[in-house]
């Protein structure tokens, strides 16, 4: 049996917690399975006194990540920190200058400097691995970047801020307005201390970035990224979504098109009957499309010490065995400078509005629609309340540019109660 | 870039067919990914003048999968012949003893000599690869022994045969018997030669030996599958399991219990709402369940040209790029020789039975049921015809030899009509 890989662990929260225990409970098996035993050597966090339920003794202590980085007993560092920029962002540097590998799940890190770094790690002749990043517990930058290495990759969706879909599919079961959800996922801990991060979508939009970049051979682009939070969605829309055989789910898809890069993280419509509309409560999925391999799903955890403890141990164990890959599936000088869609691929959209109880007010934004290039596939007008109309529409295929500019348009129609709602429809 | 990638493909069938297109329409692409370029050098069949739609002008020819193996112009073996003796055999075997590394789809192969074939794949320092052979172009191969090797894992579950999905889904969705859906089946040209390979759950449990081998770290052992194919499914059975939420799957499970391990492919119930009890058609799915990661579902094509091509280049790309791994993720002299459980892990059962109409013959069954140690959660007698009651029981969770226990004495009670269903109802 080889030498031990030695781990330097930086972060002793949740996920950093997990990852010792299951190298000191799996110890045989990991040996096994590596051809070499796998040893923490030192850790590093803020706290040496904290209570964490393990026993980390035998560790050395560093209160300094960059020290840890340096230290000879360690060959790859962990990263847990989290955050896109300062501590986090100089272990890493540090680590990949001294020779180690690094393992992070750190996607705001990546979805900013992922690009750079990645660099500085093929330039060391060093791994930069981030499977716990994205999606939690799936392997789906494994699956991505070397399972389906043989397709021209089509799209990739997922559904990857299990807070947001936590958030949704609570709405709708307990028939709940949004506000009181959220406030709900508040008290039961499942929002960061910025929740714009989740509900805005931040998130969710930063793994999208980093997916793209290893389907598509592009640079990380996150801030191309369209990004629509879920604080627009109503349980109206929910309802009335479901009544034609959609969920609302906040959907990631990244495509690449004959205008460029198409990234978006956006609420969006999908057929209940696709695995991506079944999906509940906190779960992640992950939807890749090859032009050999068609539709792959891909569901687990998407957060949680287990899970992404579980993704962090993949990248070690990858590491331990000798597997040496570029970041992003191919080497950082070949990511292409993609430029972003400005527009969207067509889509059918929903569209939801109240329109005053007039004569010809509907005709008025049937017009609207035709002129903006927008032709309507479904139509429903509901029971008047207060002399208002609400009005659903599902549109035939339509480019976001010609709904905006129907949006537009409708603000000045004159025939309008408050704004429309547009969702888009993915089609899978 | 370093030296080329050199394959060698024998079968040029179907998926065959697929590897060329691959290799030959995305060159560009598979040599950014893989650092090096990917070449066919040379091809095996046994026409050389079929018409498959591709150009094999470029590539050498040979009549004999023994003389490929053998080419100094050869670095990969990909064996897509099939046949678990005989030539595919042979090919492989000289392939590994002439160092040449290997990608198959065969599972029959690996299913009865997969052990032997991996020590003299690891005794040659050669990689022997079979992501193809699983589920198509799902990489759960990749999945299992990569991305979750920090788990131990609890349980795989499985719906790998797509032609028996597609023929459970269809009597389903069109109320037709078995014997008509497998006869469309048959003339849809979704029938292996030999049926009984596909509807008999021998093609699946092939599959589900060969993930249990990676799960639980053990020696493949197809000849303790519990094997039950889906000829015993009646269009009844499947209506009476929807009304009670649950759908009827030919379900792959293997877990490693205190009393050894337990490989079952048979007919199970699974719960409507589970990504399992959803799929449809011809789609495969695989579960697996590890201690860290909890459940993760992976989902796609099951067979056909692109998806399993897909598959192929997979590990093509992995043997490209230099990863080089134990055949089933530990070395081949490490997998332990596991018992067969011989009584499986409890569970619900559904019980479907005719009883004759006349006083007592409920209170037999259900005495019956008691004294074999199998208590009721639900129970449904239907309306009677012709003088026969035919009757519907979920019992709570008993072990197969209470179950079997309780069917025997059922024979001999004398209150029923023809035989007893009985399936397992898996706890997902």
């Amino acid at each position: 049996m080889s030498s031990p890989l030695r781990l330097g662990i930086a972060g002793l929260g949740t996920v950093g917690v997990g990852v010792v225990r299951i190298v000191q409970s799996h110890a045989t098996m990991l040996a096994l399975r590596a051809g070499r035993p796998i040893r923490i050597t030192a850790v590093c966090a803020n706290s040496r006194k904290k209570k964490r339920g393990i026993d980390i003794s035998d560790y050395a202590w560093e209160y300094d990540p960059v020290a840890l980085a340096r230290r000879d007993d360690v060959d790859v560092v962990i990263e847990l920190m989290g955050g896109e920029n300062g501590a986090a962002k100089a272990l890493v540097e540090a680590a990949l200058k001294n020779g180690k590998d690094v393992v992070t799940a750190n996607k705001a890190l990546l979805a900013h400097h992922g690009h750079a770094l990645a660099a500085l790690a093929e330039n060391h002749q060093r791994s930069l691995r981030f499977e716990a990043a994205v999606a939690g517990g799936i392997p789906v930058i494994k699956a991505l970047t070397e399972g389906l290495a043989g397709n021209r990759i089509q799209r990739v969706m997922g559904v990857m801020n299990g807070t947001c879909n936590y958030i949704l599919t609570r709405m709708e079961s307990a028939g709940l307005p949004y506000d009181t959800v959220f406030e709900e996922a508040g008290k039961l801990g499942f929002l960061e201390a910025d929740p714009n991060l989740d509900v805005g979508g931040i998130d969710a939009g930063h793994k999208l970035s980093l997916l793209s970049a290893i389907a598509f051979g592009t640079k990380v682009d996150f801030d191309s990224v369209v990004l629509q939070g879920i604080g627009a969605v109503s349980i109206d829309d929910i309802k009335l979504a479901r009544d034609m055989g959609y969920a609302i789910k906040l959907l990631g898809v990244a495509q690449m098109t004959g205008r460029g890069l198409e990234q978006r993280m956006t609420p969006c419509l999908v057929p209940e009957t696709h695995p991506l509309g079944q999906l509940q409560g906190g779960t992640n999925m992950v939807v890749i499309e090859g032009d050999a391999v068609g539709q792959i799903v891909l569901r687990g955890a998407g957060a949680g010490e287990g899970p992404t403890a579980s993704a962090v141990l993949g990248d070690v164990m990858d590491i331990a065995r000798g597997l040496r890959l570029p970041t992003f599936g191919q080497p950082a000088d070949t990511l292409a400078e993609a430029p972003a869609a400005v527009v969207s691929t067509g889509a059918p959209w929903y569209l939801r509005m109240v329109l005053l109880d007039k004569p010809g007010a509907l005709a008025k934004i049937a017009t609207i629609l035709g002129d903006s290039g927008v032709s309507i596939d479904r139509l429903r007008q509901y029971q008047h309340e207060d002399a208002h109309a609400p009005v659903l529409i599902v549109t035939h295929k339509a480019s976001s540019d010609d709904i905006a500019l129907a949006l537009e348009r409708f603000a000045d129609s004159g025939v309008m109660v408050g704004a429309p709602v547009a969702l888009r429809i993915e089609e899978v």
